[in-house]
């Protein structure tokens, strides 16, 4: 007996012919679609409300409904324009890896499961290993994002560091930390209140000297400090804390150092993001997103720890049913993923990097990474030029931000002003930003990440705030 | 400027060929496939054994190295014959799916990002709490598996219903629970000593008489009984707690009542298994999983929330730098993914459900489910009928557990001989089958889920274990 859930050779042929045509017309269009596109979205719910379908409909119509109605709208990430957020674009290979791996559905959770996927997965965390300089004890795990990668590691820092009462716990990162190191900490158990927000300078980096000064204080408050997060690239404004000096505090204090490189990790394989990055080989573990700095498609992210034993440690329970294949991987020396995460079942990750890494080398990668940062230097440099804005973080890697400047306004005029050039800019048009909240004050800001995103991108962009700026202050404030 | 990060039309109409040749003579031969092959699986760490690459080779010898040596090994989950732990087989159509998702690149975390594709996922959730038979408050997440529901449910669990301190929380689950029930309490911080393993009858039930006395008793040492953790399928055996018994206890002590029925779960689209699942409906939260018995590929979990509010209490942390587009999606009364589960950053993960329900219609899914359900109950008949075995779990859905039964052997001889059969079983044959401990001796499940096992697997299935009883008790045992 077969199954009409499985398609023969001729079928399986059709239906991906079917999503190809859709696909490369997607990608290849790419540059002509607007970056952000929210008109009518409210609308698109009722295209698909309907009760769970007892009859199926054609493969065709379908592929239509999705790419002429559903898919377009929003923020198209994958756009060269998509610079509001930090996001890579998505690698096509990477998605062709991915195909391979949902339908060939192998389980790489117990190496025993999928050895040679497990090997590639392992060869991956090497890879990166290797990049930020950690030593052959280390290891790692491929997980969804940066969230997952940050909650791993403060449940891992928890385990080696944290002796005696969890709510004597405390934890410490930067007023500018990713929010996903607040909720991980949350997750695991810890009290809110135990979470110390750590003031940053100009340059939006984490002060030591504070640092100090709040873990001393909490010492003697009878706390229990555990582990402090440095950030590698903020999210905010791509901000590096002086990192040497972070794990000479982790040293004196005994604190397990989280370094959180989701966004800047992989500038690591360029001469410049070496410099820049310096000391995040004295971590206890880094967080790294592929899908952001490695242009890998969303669910890709990472965990690498120095001592690999210390997120067994953390994440191993025993079961009985798996111990076959379980034990497998472990005769010869190889950790199972599923010990070192919360993950036991999830989907192989390790392919959709290696296969675009091993087919374009590491060399194309690094140089679409350095183009990033002469991007960013170079949008600094005509914002600059522009008179009614001002730049209030320069890029440390490829992320910037700038807001209105006015000498006759005041703080909330200025703020009105600076969304009123976001909101111009934004609008159906080639590129789109995002705003965030700094010293207090609305500011713009430019990502430049996309794989996508070359010179004439940039420079659009810069004659897209031009013009906005000129439009919002009423035409008096062009160059 | 152009990048060779982007392949122009030409080359990915070119790679995709060349994938997709190889991925249809994969799924055509799986039934040829041996469904376990470990023979050399360790030198496959060799073939990948290199530094990162500066340069990239070509697409083919790739494939080549993937399909040939990488892919093959370990236990074929998507064969017919993986019937060792619960594997659904994974859908070439939700393959393609996942090849249009990461292709394109969306979003899905902030529903202002892709409301499209958010829209289509919360059109699989609400399928999906119809189907539970949860009110219209109902919300959930899908997540990569069955663990990260659970630890999502254990979190949001503790939100709702542990005041107080978290060290003197208890959580109540079976001595047959999925061991991410304990990760995750561990994960959440709460101390292992208060994760309470409450005894089973003798079909790997939960007894609700120990269950209450239990949780008096902590209640007069001073605990905060929290959670009660029943499950619909367990993974040993398929085993059914008695979930209306369950919600009864849970709302006598005012406990969140989770139900795991990552395996069990989809069993609901059939008669029988709305009968034997009963009592579901008055759950706090289920955790499903799409990747079992959907026949999802690996990375497709779900957790269903009778109130949507507690697990959007439990998970949300504000940040100012997504404001523009997480509050696009709440203006109009939709959540953001991001808010509901500890992931930020992730695949969209609706569309490899979605389009799969729509094209083959949930009908094609009933009757794939109904066949399991019948052949495990036709597995079992054929068993006792073999003189060697007995049965140590009847299939309550589609599990079922035997082991090697002979008057003149001692609790040990059995197991060894139990053992023996299943290596005979397993080595290089068409099925695959796992061990697990059951009442302290030795078991061999049959997990009769795939979708690509039908009527003749199964009896293919039952003449192997003949065999292998046959050959293991020296040629005495055979029928």
């Amino acid at each position: 007996m077969s199954s009409v859930l499985e398609p023969d050779e001729r079928e399986m042929r059709r239906l991906l012919e079917l999503a190809v045509e859709r696909i490369v017309t997607y990608i290849g269009t790419l540059p002509d679609q607007a970056a952000y596109d929210p008109d009518g979205a409210h609308e698109l719910a009722a295209l698909v409300d309907e009760p769970l379908p007892e009859a199926g409909e054609s493969f065709e119509s379908l592929l239509a409904l999705l790419f002429d109605r559903l898919i377009p709208k929003g923020v198209n990430t994958a756009s060269p324009g998509s610079l509001s957020y930090v996001t890579g674009g998505g690698l096509f290979h990477a998605a062709v890896a991915e195909l391979i791996v949902t339908a060939t559905n192998r389980y790489v959770g117990y190496w025993g499961g999928a050895p040679g996927l497990a090997e590639v997965e392992s060869r991956v965390l090497r890879w990166f290993n290797d990049m930020v300089g950690f030593p052959p004890s280390a290891g790692g795990v491929l997980l969804t994002g940066g969230s997952m990668a940050n909650l791993t590691a403060t449940v891992t820092a928890r385990a080696a560091r944290l002796t005696g009462e969890l709510a004597k716990g405390t934890l410490y990162a930067s007023d500018q930390m990713h929010h996903s190191v607040e909720k991980s900490a949350l997750v695991a158990g810890l009290p809110p209140d135990n979470v110390r927000w750590v003031p940053t300078d100009e340059q939006f980096r984490i002060r030591p000297d504070v640092l100090e000064e709040m873990i001393e204080r909490d010492l003697a408050d009878g706390f229990t400090p555990f582990c402090l997060v440095g950030t590698a690239g903020t999210t905010n404004t791509g901000a590096i804390d002086d990192l040497p000096r972070l794990a000479s505090v982790a040293r004196r204090f005994g604190l397990w150092l989280h370094i959180d490189a989701s966004y800047g990790g992989f500038f690591m394989l360029t001469e410049r993001g070496q410099e820049l990055l310096r000391g995040m080989e004295e971590a206890d573990s880094i967080s790294l997103d592929p899908h952001k700095s490695l242009f890998m498609p969303f669910g890709t992210g990472c965990l690498l720890v120095r001592d690999v034993q210390m997120l067994l440690r953390a994440h191993r329970v025993a079961s009985d049913y798996v111990a076959t294949v379980g034990a497998l991987g472990e005769r010869i020396g190889n950790a199972n993923f599923a010990d070192l995460s919360v993950e036991q079942s999830r989907e192989a990750r390790g392919l959709r990097v290696w296969l675009p890494l091993k087919h374009l080398g590491a060399g194309a990668f690094r140089e679409a990474l350095d183009e990033k940062l002469d991007l960013a230097r170079f949008a600094a440099q005509e914002l600059e030029r522009i008179s009614g804005v001002e730049l209030v973080a320069r890029p440390q890697l490829s992320i910037l931000a700038f807001r209105a400047r006015a000498d006759d306004l005041d703080a909330e005029a200025l703020d009105a002003r600076t969304q009123r050039i976001m909101d111009i800019v934004n609008h159906s048009g080639p590129v789109h930003l995002s705003g965030t909240v700094l010293d207090g004050r609305l500011a713009i800001r430019i990502c430049v990440l996309p794989f996508r995103a070359h010179a004439e991108l940039v420079t659009t962009c810069i004659a897209r705030v031009r013009a906005a700026v000129a439009e919002a202050s009423g035409g008096s404030e062009s160059t």
